[in-house]
């Protein structure tokens, strides 16, 4: 004689949300989208290096270069998990001495739109102290 | 004689970035738009119930319907949280029993469009695996 909400569309179909199973979930889940995106940036500097990356393929080098305070080590952590997350591919180039570019992948470029709106609200948002 | 890139504009202006220093930063700061965005929607739970608030203002009670499995402590948490980022209030409404209302304020509202570009990445992005 329990109300039944799991696993049943109890809940109208919610206004303004995705026509998507996804939209409905009621826990967290991975497989959510918004989890995969925020994922995706999760880290620090993980988002600069991106902005990097969206003005041009950059070597190792030349990103150390734009981002002078970021270690050789968290910089290759940050590269390791974008790459992971399908956000940006690295390939050699030929000729002397031999040198790894990193660039966006397609779905990396897109990352371009998310970056601008999470900056859109940011800028005109001022949390209150 | 080395060569100087801290403190002086030796990048030229990057194409496709809002005109703001702050889209010039070269080292993580709480400061910038993205992060302050990033640090609202931060913590499990959090985009759901932001999710959930965009539809309707809802009390407590209906909060944890909505999210079953979310505990009473988390949901707390959760609402202070976002409170303090400015992105929800709490109003008391007449009547027996007292019920406060939590709904978004004019900035959590905006996170509306913030949800549907994180949204709109991952459901066309499936990471590698």
């Amino acid at each position: 004689m329990t109300h039944q909400t799991v696993g049943h569309p109890s809940h109208p179909l919610r206004p303004g949300l995705p026509d998507d199973p996804l939209a409905q979930v009621t826990e967290p889940t991975p497989h959510c989208p918004v989890e995969i995106t925020l994922a995706a940036l999760r880290g620090r500097w993980t988002t600069l290096v991106i902005r990097e990356l969206l003005q041009a393929d950059r070597t190792f080098t030349e990103l150390r270069q734009a981002l002078p305070t970021l270690s050789d080590k968290v910089l290759s952590d940050r590269l390791a998990h974008l790459t992971e997350a399908g956000v940006l591919d690295r390939s050699r180039r030929p000729g002397w001495p031999p040198r790894t570019h990193y660039s966006l992948t397609p779905a990396g470029r897109r990352l371009g739109p998310v970056l601008q709106a999470l900056w859109d609200w940011g800028a005109q948002h001022q949390p209150p102290s």
